[in-house]
């Protein structure tokens, strides 16, 4: 099958009865091969035609999973990143936290990464479906791997407890995707630092 | 003149000797149509060929000062909301900010002002000429207000010294635009008040 051939980093082709493989493999394929698009070339070269051709899935069967080119698009990201974006949990919160910014501001700044999600945030201001498309496949999802690592932090009592920790999110990352999306000020590590150290010290003199 | 007779809250005329009003004054009146038209209607209905229509300043004219509807509206927008966003300075910094921050909610949640720069900065991820008219008709302005109200404080010793008040502008008004972009959380009062908290007194347990 050509699917196996093409699709970079496809499992090994198991026996297949009758032929037909399990939908979510042929799922998964299809989202390595739009992921591996995306981080090396960025969105614009990402088309059903060509994730057609590079999977080996029909454009029929790609459009019934992903009814549009944003939805396919976030959904191959999500998956391309999660590894990289994994919320380390050492049990040192500070360096943990520092860690992911820092793993998140460099998928960022340095991959398609940036311009994938902020064009898609763009568009998505007023393409409604796109706007749900984004917070179904990507937002929500990676706003809850944050809120479990924040929580675990809570339950261990090293965050305190009244805290909302989707604040947290749009205090941490939020403020990152801030400076992405209106870029007055650089995004860089000493940034991510102060981030951390502003929101788990407090600003103000006690 | 036209313009006078036109142009919401313009200044009553002057006498005016030998006909040319000065151009500030010219643009501050258009400034002013621009605005009055964003903050009651939106975005869709800001044309060149309407503000010429309700100021009385030829289109020429206009595109002479603001290349782009874009800039005219970033402009106008600025200048429409900059009481509303005032920053006050009572003393009390952790008032003030809640203050400051409740009112920019406000005016992003209950007028077209939300939209208006949701859009804006929508279309300038993919427009360099929106984003840099983005950057300088209204983001890095309204930073440096914040940044002055935030150093004020500093230097009263009530926010810590080592603090880059730029990074506090990312996670406080920053964090609003997050939510706003990407809604998956809401925009509202207690959320005003939760990023105020946070930050001020930390989120760590100490």
């Amino acid at each position: 099958m050509e699917n196996e051939a093409t699709v970079a980093g496809a499992r090994p082709a198991r026996p297949r009865g009758r032929g037909r493989r399990p939908a979510d493999e042929v799922r998964a394929d299809v989202l390595r091969a739009v992921g591996e698009v995306l981080l090396t070339e960025g969105i614009a070269d990402l088309t059903f035609e060509r994730v057609s051709r590079l999977s080996g899935v029909s454009k029929t069967t790609l459009y019934k999973w992903w009814p549009s080119r944003g939805a396919l698009a976030l959904d191959g990201y999500f998956h391309a990143v999660q590894d990289r974006l994994a919320f380390p949990d050492t049990g040192d919160v500070r360096a943990d936290l520092l860690d992911q910014l820092r793993a998140f501001v460099r998928v960022m700044t340095t991959t398609p990464g940036g311009r994938i999600l902020t064009e898609l945030i763009g568009e998505s201001q007023t393409d409604k479906e796109l706007a749900a498309a984004y917070r179904a496949l990507y937002s929500s999802e990676r706003r809850r791997f944050a809120a479990e690592r924040l929580r675990a932090a809570q339950e261990r009592g090293q965050l305190r407890e009244d805290v909302d920790v989707q604040v947290v999110v749009d205090q941490l990352w939020g403020a990152v995707y801030h400076r992405l999306l209106i870029p007055d000020e650089p995004v860089t590590d000493a940034f991510v630092e102060a981030l951390v150290a502003n929101l788990l010290d407090g600003v103000a003199v006690r």
